[in-house]
């Protein structure tokens, strides 16, 4: 039965959707990548999400994302650190990606449903999953499904849920929750967590909350700048100043959210990393206004935030 | 000015968005899919959007599109009927597949805005087609844009339309419009057809619609099936038994409307083709149900139609 603990080992903490830098031909610059990568683990992080959708992993191509890793890899990024996104439209490439990261070592993979077609249903949706895990063939392969539906527009019911970990209770693992709405994420932790599923939040506005009614943490985009403090809270929650951590977690948040989040992402990196080359998005995003960086620096650090670089 | 007038020829008639066959492993089948296209060319159809929505070719990697299209080719479907669909979420993506159709000699090709992200803005989507523009750089190259919002939920609007042809008049050559609303198709049709600006209705339920407004034509999933009584119309729209025509295929349509198109229309084509073979669709997409043929299949005779394969 040993063997079966171990199986069941899952992930938790706080792992940031890492955001992917780009030169000035939008080609994704792998130096800085690996370099950002290795901060955000300095700061405490569990791991990377690396190819989330703050990072414009869908604004890549598959050989991109497959270069990236290859080069994190080599840069001494250490595989068990990451939580590749691997899912895509389509079954070849959800596969193909999805390989190479268990191949490559990687802690598990977060997997978008395939998001072109709308209304499907969730046999379609089991197939789809069935078909990935089955043509992958890897008892090493860890699923954590990755429900986003305010983007994806295709989300995870709580049947479908239901069958995916009773078909293949070994190999997924868990969720991460960009619903927004906790409500869900409630719903989940209290249907699933029981077996071991690790339900992450996609905010870290709702990490108290997850931590307290028993999810394994949070993967959220302002992790990339806000790494230590979230980290903070994680390895805090249990203490009397988990209340005033959230809240000044939240407050930093807030200024983000006023703008389009990746953008302000990239834009604040760039101004305390001193690197104007980080604002870059690929279309269809566009970078933050040129005047539109120094009142959220402002804003931000109104909200107690610093970052050293 | 010759130059000019040839520059801005555009396509125009009845294009069938080909099926994707899939054999038993669920791979692309060329030969069948050869096989589909030709018949459909000799059926009278203008020509062939391959790679569409009801093409599943979101459902497919970048390398199988362009095997597929590299298999056509070989089998010599003339690249003139060809308006691929190249249009992903990724910038990189839509790059490589559309330089590949504008090398192969297709007629245009017809493309999706980035559909990953939702909420994005006008000048996002300029930038993207603006980048795959520059970047393909081939005066050879003509843009239909594929706006289709009950699926993609990003679009396009009039004034972005305005922009790429004010910006691309050579190369920004039409549109698809997909969403169902005619309301819309008028506007397009109003505002740019003067120009030349080709535009295909997403239906041939709007097929006489389209024509008498100014529109040029369509290009609709049940072509697939009917497609020398749609190609009918286009012929005779200016006869006295127009309505007739039009009024015979709605009801055909309005046969395959009920049940989820893409199954149904391979299901029809399995039926007629005695090759059960042709079932099969991609997850998310569900193969219709075994009992489901058959009401279908006497729907559509009651409604006139028959196939001969």
């Amino acid at each position: 039965m040993e063997r079966d603990q171990t199986s069941r080992q899952r992930l938790s903490g706080v792992f940031a959707p890492v955001l992917t830098p780009f030169d000035a031909n939008l080609l994704p610059d792998a130096r800085r990548f690996a370099r950002h990568c290795k901060w955000l683990l300095a700061q405490g992080l569990r791991g990377l999400a690396v190819f989330g959708t703050t990072s414009e992993a869908n604004s890549l191509s598959v050989d991109e994302r497959e270069s990236l890793l290859e080069a994190l890899l080599g840069s001494g990024v250490p595989p068990g650190s990451l939580l590749p996104g691997t899912g895509c439209c389509s079954l070849t490439d959800s596969v193909r990606l999805t390989k190479g990261a268990v191949r490559a070592g990687c802690a598990g993979v977060l997997v978008l449903p395939p998001f072109y077609y709308k209304g499907v249903t969730d046999e379609g949706l089991f197939r789809s999953f069935a078909e990935l895990i089955e043509r992958v063939g890897d008892s090493r392969l860890r699923v954590y499904l990755y429900h986003i539906p305010p983007i994806a527009h295709v989300g995870f019911s709580l049947a479908l849920v239901e069958r995916l970990v009773a078909a293949y209770p070994d190999t997924v693992a868990g969720m991460k929750d960009s619903s927004g709405d906790m409500n869900n994420t409630r719903a989940m932790i209290d249907a699933f967590a029981k077996d071991g599923f690790a339900v992450f939040s996609g905010s870290e506005r709702f990490l108290l909350e997850n931590l307290r009614r028993g999810g394994a943490g949070c993967i959220s985009a302002t992790a990339n700048a806000n790494a230590a403090a979230i980290d903070g809270l994680y390895r805090e929650w249990q203490s009397a100043e988990a209340d005033g951590l959230q809240a000044r977690l939240n407050a930093v948040r807030n200024a983000f959210e006023k703008r389009p989040v990746i953008p302000a992402l990239k834009a604040v990196l760039a101004h305390y990393a001193k690197d104007p080359a980080w604002r870059a998005v690929r279309p269809p995003l566009l970078e933050l206004g040129a005047g539109e960086t120094a009142p959220l620096v402002d804003e931000l650090r109104a909200a107690g935030f610093e970052m050293q670089l």
